[in-house]
């Protein structure tokens, strides 16, 4: 971090960062990315001058102001305050969030619920939730003057880094590890025009590597461990209240990989809270998968967390050693938290559910439905109390997993719900036979 | 048609259906979907009575309301103007429309001009325009009591459909070509749940059986031919307008397959003027790849369309025989329109120039890129012009042509925008060495 130091910005701003571990503190823009404890940091807002109201947040769903359009920017007083004139020159924007909450009565009644609304992560523009801390990561990251971003990943967040640096001008660096990628994974990073590097070594070698160039090159590192990325997706849980009318649901459910996201949601809910804009509290629930569960693990066994090898279907939340497991802990004591594990063949079926209702997801946004049908099966979750469940990642992201379930190719799988061609001659008996079926 | 006429509904409606050919009318909720002298239907609206204002259309931005929330429903009383209460009860709509217009000087001046719009119709619900469209014909379905819905498609109309048919509680039937499918094309159509027949015998073969099957099934057929369809379309131009202000630009250019997205825009746009919404017209510039280009050829000739045999890597407008030809020459009549063509190079090229501005498309959406970029270099449009371009479908529709692109691995395509992935060891000196490049 020797460098970076030198790239500290001296200005007031109406948030620090504090040390998760040891609560030391650091200025609002100073570029580093963990205490010198080794602990990851927050961002802190000071919320006493926080004048944010429920009406003046609704008044800017009918601007056309792009700070406003922006289902993350139109929180801004609780994501990252700079100044209005500031924001509307930086913002790197492309009209993020404002996704879709969609009231499902089919998948309710599937999973023992009465009320279902499954929030639509996955229509942000480059098909997934990161696109919420990116805006935010990337705005910092003009606003501090840094020319170049980085980050090591093979899914997601290389789309989502890729196309925000290229719409705000930043060179997009990604780290990746080599052997058999799957490069449909990494088709947006390649087309937003990242500089994508394929390191010899493995996804923890091409992590440490990445690291390691950021500080000695003066590039911004946009992993997980960025806290700013957190301050942006926040805005999922604002926005879920707000599609409400402020009404605040039993539970919010959602999967669990990094934890970032559920991180995300616990930080922003009590920081609405704490200005009086709801007055009750959301249960939270983290659904993992079985192969995937280091904080599971931890959360009902009480104690640290223990990296593992981690191996799913869910490929976006197959994680074993999520960097945000200490914080997303915090949330989920908070918000009387439960963590709970749901199998491959649990979330194929969720997912199938999810696509039959016209709706769609990836894989691992599944979880969360899977999830939420344990737990009401398991009596943690009332038939009536109302459930807000999160889909990260749109259906496109993985296409492959849809054909080979509905063909039923997927080993230790079991596609009961397959829905796979019906194949005739072109005889218009056998057709209408096919179709009365 | 005999079956069909039997359902007919008798109600008095502030629209009729009339053929494009020879004007015959029919009544507006009679089940057909061509005249007697097998001539498209249009769909007329009384617009005298129509009392749409700016004022009243920028308040619904603002509105919580499904129907004023949808990029589609919110211009309903130009669309499928029935009861509000009836269309609160049966309207099929997931958020549909309400896309971003991304104003790109990166694009703009890559090509010539000074400024441009991108209009994202990728970024609806299912990844693609026809979402737009779906979301009428399904609701019409819905509101004349139909119960299976039915289309010939391999591609973003079956996905589409497929949504909106399970979204509605509509049984969805996909009909496909036998022999060698893309099934990661379909794959939306099965995870979405239509049931997908697949029969001996090419497209055409496909086209003419599903007709048949929904005139004997009483089956509601939503492939193009279907005037309501185009009703929804129209829409992306309304939004295009209300994004700019109500100020209206110079030219919008959009990509020509089957000409029902064309059509749709200028019939949609005619409107507006007549009822005095807006009191200039822009121009309209339609392009077709060069592999797929009869409206080109015919509207150049000044003739009649002559069906060709379509091939071009931009597979969303691979038509050779476009059902919607004559409807949409009446637009570029009263738009004072052109259309151009433009080679597979040259779209994607102009693909990997909107991918890299970190925005992102299919292929035929690129067309429109690579069509402005001609007509400015001929002089048509000036570079001081302003020009809207539309995007029609997003980047994950085609990740494969993405990468093969990148890796340079298409036949006849100069890669030369190529942004490979670059292999190296964890030789830290070697990765600084690449970053600085």
């Amino acid at each position: 971090m020797r460098e970076s130091s030198a790239r500290t910005m001296d200005q007031h701003t109406p948030w620090h960062l504090a040390c998760v571990v040891c609560d030391a503190i650091y200025p609002g823009l100073e570029l580093r990315y963990r205490c010198e404890c080794s602990g990851t940091l927050d961002v802190i807002h000071d919320l006493s001058k926080c004048e944010l109201t429920k009406e003046k947040l609704d008044l800017r769903l009918g601007s056309k102001k792009p700070l406003d359009k922006s289902g993350v920017w139109r929180f801004r007083e609780l994501i990252l305050p700079l100044p209005e004139e500031t924001l509307e020159q930086i913002a790197a924007t492309r009209g993020e969030g404002s996704t879709h909450l969609y009231e499902t009565q089919t998948v309710a009644q599937k999973i023992g619920l009465e009320n279902l609304w499954l929030k639509h992560a996955g229509e942000n523009p480059t098909g997934s939730f990161k696109d919420r801390g990116m805006t935010v990561g990337m705005t910092l990251a003009k606003h501090i003057g840094m020319t170049s971003v980085a980050c090591a990943s093979t899914g997601n967040t290389s789309a989502s880094m890729a196309s925000y640096a290229a719409l705000s001008g930043l060179n997009g660096i990604v780290f990746i590890p080599e052997g058999k990628i799957a490069y449909g994974k990494l088709s947006q990073a390649l087309a937003y025009g990242a500089k994508t590097i394929q390191i010899e070594g493995d996804f923890d070698d091409a992590m440490a590597l990445v690291q390691e160039i950021c500080n000695s090159e003066g590039i911004y590192l946009v992993n997980s461990i960025n806290p700013f990325r957190i301050e942006g997706q926040k805005a999922i849980g604002f926005e879920i209240l707000q599609d409400l009318g402020w009404n605040v649901p039993d539970w919010i459910v959602l999967p669990g990989g990094n934890l970032g996201n559920n991180t995300a949601i616990s930080k922003g809910i009590l920081e609405l809270y704490e200005i009086g804009i709801i007055d009750t509290l959301p249960r939270l629930a983290v659904i993992q998968a079985e192969g995937a569960n280091p904080l599971f693990t931890a959360w009902n066994g009480g104690g640290e967390m223990n990296p593992i090898k981690a191996e799913t279907i869910a490929s976006a939340i197959k994680i074993g050693s999520p960097v945000s497991w200490r914080k997303s802990m915090r949330g989920l004591h908070a918000l009387k938290g439960v963590v709970t594990e749901v199998s491959d063949d649990q979330i194929m079926d969720a997912k199938a559910i999810v696509d039959a209702a016209g709706i769609g997801a990836e894989p691992a946004s599944c979880a969360t439905v899977a999830g939420i049908r344990r737990l009401v099966s398991e009596g943690v979750i009332k038939s009536d109390e109302t459930v807000v469940g999160i889909l990260t990642g749109h259906l496109l992201k993985d296409p492959k997993v849809v054909v080979n379930y509905h063909m039923n190719e997927l080993s230790n799988i079991n596609s009961k719900r397959a829905n796979a061609p019906i194949r005739t001659s072109a005889d218009i008996d056998e057709i209408r036979r096919i179709i009365r079926q």
